[in-house]
Parts: structure tokens; C-alpha cells; sequence
């Protein structure tokens, strides 16, 4: 006799606060898989492997089980009695309230796009004309839609689908005015009334942890707003390897982290449709541009590749397509346009960035840096161009430092070390840990006040005496669990912030990488730090570091300080250039085919020039 | 109390013959409509009006109820008995088996296309690479796509569409061969293995009456195979005004049209498939001529303004866009392309026909007809054209004559009168009616042997004596129900095939009106019959009818028999050459710009002319 087995689904209701947005799940996954489902961005590094430490949320109703090994090792026992577990270990099976720390910060400062306020360049891809079509006579017995191009100024005719064509009896049988919108001479909207001021576009900057979007008018080539939003495919890890890792283990894993970023398009859109008051109708064009593995999953083509020897894309070039081939909801006829990527980990965001500074059309000779966990750089001069990728690890976004943070609220953004340690904190609140720019500061004044010496030791006591260290600033070092390390902050019932011995050695690898890149390239170009003429540091890292800091600590050549320009969202800037102009696309194709990618793995001198940039050459000893 | 109603469905089975195909059905529509849902062609011109009577069937079982009115008035007391009824009246309750008269006959005419074996012209806008790919390595991190554009000789990268890049990571990691088809340098397949000689593409003639298919191999150039099938639109009526009528009803009624006529490809499209061993996947290219009102229906475009003046079509314009929108059965990108209309009743199948007999290049004054329910009109030279439609009615196709039939068994095709009427029958069986070329051939005897006089009337009795008519001739002539009538064969049991009065007098409203518009362009152009070099006709209608008899009858103005060539299905070789050719289907563009459209309507002497024209000049008095 065959057993016949029940099961019970346990169903849970979970409020996410502090936007209270409750959902209904079946019991047995994590906060984390939930908080995905439902949308909600928590923060996370490991991909849920736990071991990152960084979804923490507070359970504030239904805070039972017992929290796991890795819970308590992540989490302090204050921290564990107030009520945090990790998002990624524990599985509620009842009801819970759980608050989500707002993160948001972080994605506000990325809309800071340097100087792109207003128009920055003429519009030139679509127009739209209000006309009066004339009535069809025995005399004049043009075709509707030829009347339509004609009254357009569009010579010898015109095509357009058949999807246009089927709406044009109705709209001439309400009114003779209608408004048309021409892409390139061609016809790709047809609506009654004047709707000459509804012609819309959006640029998209895919970055790995935040997603920017842009709104642009795309005939008047005027800004309308600016969003930025954390990337939802965060739930799947928080750098490209561990989402590169996800996509490729399943056919269907590939189309949900697919579908997470164009669901956070449409999100935006429909933002952009709220806020401004727009129809999504009106939205005929969508630019984009993300590191290679971005483009890869924002067309759903698998980034497997990406993540072995010999790090090759599926592709580089330009891809464009209709949009809504992709579900992006916009305009039916409404077109995508991803700009071509360079290289492996030299992606379309790097294409854009050349493009807004256009730094290969300059006399000059101009390096590019843009900073995240990998270090792109370009090197342009004399005619040429060179491009590299170096790993330089996530410990300027704070990923691999003990206490480090992204730029949210409670972040120690800036570091002076003098008598004593000053500190300031994002939004002004107890410190909770230390974002990438704090961690520059704190960096560079220890070197410059003798606390690191010149191979990045923590100075032994007695030199730091020899070094004129306060004794204020010296009693700071300590031992604790994890070996000395230097206090920047006494919090409330322990709740210090520090930086380890091992924290300064991740900054080193970090910095070291980058520099080694810069003076590989300058070697291929043989110029030396004197000749370069301007450092433009792109992203949004370029807008928060202290560059003396930067300086201070060898992560840039040795420059002249007026020399080094902050260039903002290039990426997000040039996606907008391409959203509005057709030149502006063909010099992204070009220069991807005209740059010269320099593969670093396969560079014979890059070990040595490594372990000479690891250094901190302005180390007091 | 609120009643309960049962509605209980009447399923009935119908089994239609020859083909034996079997459907059930809800009870309560009429024959016509059903053989509609099952795709089986029934004849008819009154869209179920019950006028034409020409929808013939017979109940082999299941015959119940009276007919109606109109079957009992168009059907004969003998047809009635035999079980003929009309499918468009004879609602069945119960379980039928009806027989419908195949008329394959004559689509299969229009499969000869005059001159188009093998190939035509060099194809140009496919070609098909065979390529190994080089292996990505650190010294060759070219992507994927790049290196498969370089193997096929395309430079500076390439372009693709996200579903194509999505294939090439599970293809490459297969095999390093792969096949690329590519589009005017654009990349639009990847497959794996040779696939070379897989590159396929339709043109597609859409006529009221047969819908004609060719597959064209877009690489070599070569013609595989021929496809002609009733137009399945038949159902709403047999001529553009019943369908135009039913198409503007309701917008439901335009989407269902539309279907028909997709279905109908996509029939063809399996059809190919299964006959040639062809994969659906490796159809890349459609190409369509059709009158305007197909045009708009293989669209879905309203084609109500096409019914009333100024008969001014939504689009004129050459359409193009993605098959798959229309729901044709190919290749996921591949694309059809309209050729673009000229006027309201001037069709892209004039503006193909055109393409094919290149007669606007010519340095030659030529002229060019198309015949049907109406006759198209071109007359270019001295480095101009012109255009126009005639209502010649649907007489030539059989249609408004008495016994006119289409030509398939049993037609009466041609007919010679000497001391005896002598008929030739289609498929040599017992005839049961005539077809256009025998009623062209059957009044220019009777014009030539002194049956009808100049101005059309039949000859009186006492002058057909004077005209060496001889007895058994003369007394063909008898008073019918509907007035005078000459018996062309006399049939078994009564069953026989006459010409009545008013035959002829359609035969000359027909005739009269081609003549007219001949004459009215060669009155734009200046031109008289002497200085024509060359009249093509085009259609069906000129591979079968009597060039003889149409000069004796002054359906074509008064030139030299061997200047009057014809040219087959002319619609057909210019959609296949647009369908190979990106200079055809440019070409296609600039004569429409080119050519005026003479509107006879707006033409003061076109009555004149029509007058003169209906007379027979030839006639003996």
C-alpha cells in the first residue's frame, strides 16, 4: 500500500522596517532569500555564505532560535542582546518584525554627478514635430502616413512597422494634429494632441553596488532627474565573482540575477514616472553602461567566462536592441543601447568615462583612474591609449577591513591625527565603523605622524616616542583578539572602532595594485609622474577621499596636487552623452577598438613594480 | 425566485470531403463559417450575403431542412435533388458529411511563373560563413563575438542583439566550428556545425483570390519551390470590397482577417518545410507584394478609407520589421518587408511587377496590364509613367457571368465557333460552367462570326442569315428564363452552358474600362497605339487568355500581335527579387516616388472614352 504523506507549509508574515512593508513566505529560507523576494536591499559581501558579518538586521518581534557559531563569532554579545543576527543565517518560523539598516546614503552620494547640471551637449537622435495633417482630397490622394512624413519634413517617404501603421486611421479619424517622434528619420511614435515636450530618455549606470539612472529630455538634451537605488543583485553577493559564481551555477539562477537589474530599471522608470510626471509611453530610448560583468547579465549572456583565466567576454561591442525584448517597460518601439566594453574587468562603464572626459582627444598626456574593488586605469598621450584592470580588493569600500563600512550613517568618513585622534562621522551619529575615504585618512595621518612606518608596520612603542607621537595618540595602540590594533574611536560599553595591523596590510595590497597598474601603463607609454599633465579620479571615491590623503599614501603618482581632478559619475555622464547623441556613440565604438588593453597577469614586470608600490615611500621611517 | 436556465449545447460533426477532414462544432452557424474555423476554402464573392450563389456544396449525408429562398432561386430544381445546397445559408443540426468542389485548379495555375527557373539575379543580402574559431587565451583576449566576426571577415567589431550573444557561450563551448549568417554585415545567426546551404527566405504574392509562396535560397540565389493556395480571406468574401466591408466592422473582425492571411504563410512556411527538408529556424527573409488592401491586411491595417473616395491608403510606404511580431513562423529575428504601395488601388504587386519587367528602365515606350476584379494600368516612356486602376469588374474572372466559373474542372477555357460551337474543358470533364479565357475567347467568336454586333447586341435572326451564320449555329439561340441566351454545350438532362445578353454586356463594361484607362494614359504620355513597343501582361490572366481574342475584342489597343508579350506572375518575380536584392527592393522605393497615379475618377474625358471603348470596332455590323 502506497503512504500518502502530507505536508504542512508553515506561512509566516515578515514586516521589513522601517517601511513596514509586510509579505507573506513560506517558513524554512533566510531573511536574506526573503528580504530578495520582497526587494528589499540588505547589505552582504559573501553571498550568504556567513561569513562576511555584514547583513546585520534587528529583530524586533519574533526573535526566537538560537543564534549559530557564525552568528556569534560575527556579532558581539551587545549586539546579540540587542536584538541582530546575521540576514544570511537565521530562518524565522514565526511571525517577525525585522529592521533593515537603511543604506541608502550611500547610493544618495552617487547621484552627485560632477558638473552635469542642465544640457551638456545638443541632442541630436530624435525630434518630435506637432503638425496639421492636410485632409485627403480626389486632388491629393497621398497616403495617410506620407502625409504625416511630409508634414514632418521628411522627404522621399518614410517606413515605419506595422504595429504604427494599424494606430494611424484612429488618430487621424479623432484630429489632424498630431505629434510625431522621428528617431534618425525614422517614424517610431505617432500621438494626438502636442506632445512635443514628452520625449524621454533614460542612461543607466550599472554599478556593481549601486545602480544610477538619469532622465533626459531628449530633444531640449536637459536633465530632469537624477536616482540611485542599491543593486538588487546584491542578494546574490556583493562583488561581481560571487554573482558571476551564482549566474553560472543554473540556467535559471542566470535569469533571476537578469531579471533583479531590469526590474530595477523598470523600478526607476516608474520613479521617474511618479516624480516627474511623465508617461512611460514618452521613455523611447535607454543607454547603459556597467563593468563587463554588469553588461553581460543586464543581457542575461552567461559571465562565466569573467571569472577564469583568460577573463574573455562573451562580447565587447555595442549591443542595442528593443527594450522591450529585454521587459523593460517603456515605449513599444522604445530602443536599449549598451555601450561596448573594453576588456574582461575593463567594462563599458570605463568606454563611458573616456567618452564624458574625452581624455584621448586631448594634446595632453591624461590618466583615468576609477576605483572600486577592481582599479581601472587609463593612460592616454602622444597618440596612444592603454587601458588595465588591477584587483585591487574591496577594502576602499570597506568590504575587507575589520570595521569597515560602506558610506552609510555612522560611518568615519574623515581622520586628522594630531595631539589626539579627530574623527567625523556620516550624519553626524555615533561611529559605528569606517567607510573607504576614513580609512585613506586614517591611513595617511598615521604614516605621515610616524604610527605605520615606511613597509606598513604599526610602529613599535618606543620609536613612536622618537616620532613625537602625544602620549594620548601612542596609548591608543593595545592588544586584543586580534592583535594590536589602534583605536580611533572609544564608544559606549566597548563599542570601540579600531584599526588592525592586518587592515593596514589590505590597504597596502589595495593601493599597491593600483599603482603598479598606473606605472605599467607609464611604461608602455614611457612617460614619467612629471609629464603626466592631469589625473582625473572618476566615481564616486574621486568625490569623498582626501587626495592629500591619497598622496600621502602612495596611491597615486607623485603629482602636483592641482593637478588631480575629481571627475564625478563619468561613467553615469557619459551613458547620458550617448543617450543623446549619435557622434557620441560612434566614438565609444571607436575608441574600444582603438585602445590598447594591457593584460597585467601576462606582464613579466608587474611582480616587481608591485612589491615596490606595496611601499609607504613617505613613511617618516 | 430567480430561474435557472440551461442552454444546452447541439455538437455536431462535420465531415468534409474529398480530403475527408473531420471537425466538431457547436451547432448553429452555417457551413461557410465552419469550413472557415477548419481552414477549408469554399468559393464565394458575397461573404455569406447569399447572392452569388456561388458557394455551392453538397450533402452527401445529413441533408436535412428546406432551403431557404436564395438557395432555392440560385440552385436548380436538378441541384436540389442531387443535394447541392449553399454553404453560406445551410445551417446543419445534426452530424453532416458535405462535399466541397476543389478548386486547387487553379492556384495551381498561378504557379507558373513566366521565366523564373533557377536563378535571377546575384542575391546579396545574406551570406553564410563557415569559421573555426581561434581559442581565447592571456595572449588573445579578443571576446568571443569579436574573434566569430573576425573569422567571417567582418571589421571593426560587430553588432548583435542580446538573444544572439546569449547562444554563443553554450555554442562555443561545443565545438570551435560554427556557421554565422550574416545580414548586410550584421551578425543575425550563430549555429553549430555547416550550415551554410541552410539560408532561406519566401516571397510571398498575396492575391485576393491565391496566395502564392516561392522559397528562394538567399545565398545561392536559387529557387527551390512554388507554393500556390486559395487565399483563406476567401471566407469574408471573394473580392477587396466584401473583405474591406467585413475587416471594418469591428476591430475583432480586422484582427481575424489578418490571421488568415498569417496563417496562410505560415502554412506554406510548414509546407516548405516538410517538402524541401527545410528547418523553419533557417527562414531569415519575407518578402510581400499584394494589392494596397492585402497590404493593409497583412499588416492588420484598417483598409476602411480604401472603400470609399478619395480611396486614399493609411500607408503607401515599403514597411519593414521583425516577422515574429506578425506571428510568422521563422527565425526569431527574422523580417519581413512590404513592397511599398503606389495608390489606393495600385498595389505593391504593380509596384513588383514593375521591378520585374523593368520597364521604367527601358528606353522603349511599354505598356503594362495586370487584370482582375481590377486592372491595374502602367504606360512608361520618354522618361515618364504613369498609373492607373479600372473597376473592370469581376467578369474576366468568371464572377458576375451567369455560369461563369473559376478556371478549374469542368471550366469551359476556350471556345472556337466555326459551322459548330467547339469547347475545350478544363481537365477535359463534363463542363459545368466558363472561366474568364473562354468567355474572352467565346464573345470575340461571336464578334468575329457576326453573333454580336459593334455595339454588343446579340444578332437578330433574320441577320445572322446575312452574316453566313449557319443553322445549327443560329439556333443556339433560344428564349431562356433570363431572356435571350446562346447555348454554348448542350448538357446532359438540361444541364447546359449558355452566354446570356447580359454576359456580354459585363464582358464590354469590363473591357470598355481597361480600354479607357490605356487610352488615358496614352493621352498623359502622347503616345498612340502604333508608337507602343511592348505590352506586357501580367497575371494569370495572360498566361491563358487568347491574345487573339482580346485584340478582337479591343480589350488591348490595336497593335502587332507580337508585340504583346506574357510576363506570368510578374507580383511574384519582383517580391523574389526583392527578396534577394537590397538594389530591387531600393528601386521598388524610387518608383513609387516616381510614377504618377492618374486617378480616372478625376478625369473629364474618362466617360467618353469609356463609351467608345465597351463598342466591339471589329464587329461585322
Amino acid at each position: 500500500m502506497k503512504e500518502t504523506r502530507i505536508e504542512i507549509e508553515n506561512k509566516i508574515e515578515i514586516a521589513f522596517l522601517p517601511k513596514n512593508i509586510k509579505r507573506e513566505f513560506t517558513a524554512g529560507k533566510t531573511i536574506l532569500q526573503y528580504a530578495s523576494e520582497a526587494n528589499i536591499a540588505i547589505d552582504g559581501n559573501c553571498a550568504g555564505a556567513g561569513t562576511c558579518g555584514k547583513c546585520k538586521v534587528r529583530i524586533l518581534e519574533g526573535n526566537d532560535g538560537v543564534p549559530d557559531a557564525e552568528e556569534r563569532t560575527k556579532l558581539s554579545e551587545r549586539e546579540l542582546k540587542d536584538g541582530w543576527r546575521l540576514a544570511c543565517r537565521f530562518k524565522p518560523q514565526t511571525d517577525i518584525a525585522v529592521e533593515v539598516p537603511v543604506t541608502e546614503g550611500a547610493s544618495d552620494r552617487k547621484t552627485k554627478l560632477g558638473g552635469m547640471q542642465g544640457s551638456i551637449l545638443p541632442a541630436n537622435i530624435y525630434r518630435k514635430e506637432y503638425i496639421s495633417v492636410d485632409a485627403a482630397s480626389i486632388a491629393n490622394q497621398v497616403a495617410d502616413l506620407d502625409r504625416i512624413a511630409a508634414a514632418c519634413g521628411l522627404k522621399d517617404g518614410c517606413k515605419a512597422d506595422g504595429g504604427l501603421m494599424r494606430k494611424v486611421p484612429e488618430l487621424l479619424g479623432m484630429s489632424s494634429t498630431l505629434t510625431v517622434t522621428i528617431r534618425e528619420n525614422e517614424i517610431v511614435d505617432i500621438e494626438s494632441g502636442d506632445t512635443r515636450n514628452h520625449c524621454f530618455g533614460i542612461a543607466v549606470d550599472i554599478g556593481t553596488t549601486t545602480v544610477v539612472g538619469l532622465l533626459w529630455n531628449l530633444v531640449t538634451g536637459e536633465c530632469l532627474g537624477v536616482k540611485a537605488v542599491t543593486n538588487p543583485q546584491g542578494v546574490f553577493g556583493a562583488d561581481v565573482i560571487s554573482r558571476i559564481t551564482y549566474a553560472s551555477e543554473a540556467r535559471e539562477n542566470l535569469k533571476n540575477i537578469h531579471d533583479k537589474i531590469i526590474e530595477c530599471i523598470n523600478g526607476m522608470i516608474t520613479g521617474f514616472s511618479e516624480s516627474c510626471g511623465i508617461r512611460t509611453e514618452n521613455i523611447y530610448e535607454i543607454t547603459v553602461a556597467g563593468n563587463t560583468t554588469m553588461s553581460h547579465l543586464f543581457l542575461e549572456v552567461n559571465p562565466r567566462q569573467l571569472a577564469v583565466s583568460p577573463f574573455v567576454p562573451v562580447f565587447c561591442s555595442a549591443a542595442e536592441g528593443v527594450a522591450a525584448n529585454l521587459n523593460i517597460q517603456a515605449n513599444s518601439r522604445a530602443r536599449y543601447y549598451l555601450l561596448p566594453n573594453i576588456a574582461g574587468h575593463v567594462g563599458s562603464d570605463i568606454t563611458a568615462g573616456i567618452v564624458a572626459t574625452d581624455i584621448l582627444e586631448e594634446s595632453e598626456i591624461r590618466l583615468m583612474l576609477d576605483i572600486g574593488t577592481n582599479g581601472e586605469i587609463v593612460l592616454s598621450g602622444k597618440g596612444r591609449a592603454f587601458t588595465c584592470s588591477t584587483a585591487a580588493g574591496p577594502a576602499f569600500e570597506g568590504a575587507s577591513i575589520h570595521q569597515g563600512m560602506r558610506a552609510a550613517a555612522g560611518a568615519i568618513e574623515k581622520v586628522k591625527i594630531d595631539e589626539d585622534v579627530h574623527v567625523q562621522v556620516i550624519d553626524g551619529t555615533t561611529p559605528t565603523g569606517i567607510c573607504g575615504s576614513g580609512i585613506i585618512d586614517a591611513v595617511a595621518q598615521m604614516v605621515s605622524n610616524g604610527l605605520v612606518d615606511k613597509t606598513g608596520r604599526f610602529t613599535k612603542p618606543e620609536v613612536l616616542r622618537l616620532n613625537h607621537v602625544s602620549e594620548k595618540v601612542a596609548s591608543r595602540f593595545r592588544k586584543g583578539e586580534r592583535g594590536v590594533e589602534f583605536v580611533l574611536v572609544y564608544g559606549d560599553d566597548g563599542q570601540d572602532v579600531v584599526l588592525l595591523q592586518k587592515d593596514v596590510r589590505e590597504v597596502q595590497l589595495a593601493k599597491g595594485a593600483i599603482l603598479a597598474g598606473i606605472k605599467i601603463l607609464m611604461n608602455q607609454l614611457s612617460v614619467s609622474a612629471d609629464e603626466l599633465d592631469k589625473i582625473y579620479i572618476a566615481g564616486a571615491f574621486g568625490n569623498y577621499i582626501d587626495i592629500d590623503s591619497a598622496l600621502t599614501i602612495d596611491l597615486l603618482p607623485d603629482v602636483k596636487r592641482d593637478r588631480i581632478v575629481s571627475v564625478g559619475n563619468a561613467a553615469g555622464m557619459g551613458a547620458c552623452m550617448a543617450l543623446l547623441s549619435t557622434e557620441k556613440r560612434e566614438e565609444a565604438e571607436r575608441i574600444t577598438l582603438e585602445i590598447k588593453h594591457v593584460e597585467l597577469a601576462s606582464c613579466s614586470e608587474f611582480q616587481d613594480e608591485y612589491l615596490q608600490a606595496m611601499k609607504f615611500k613617505r613613511g617618516l621611517i
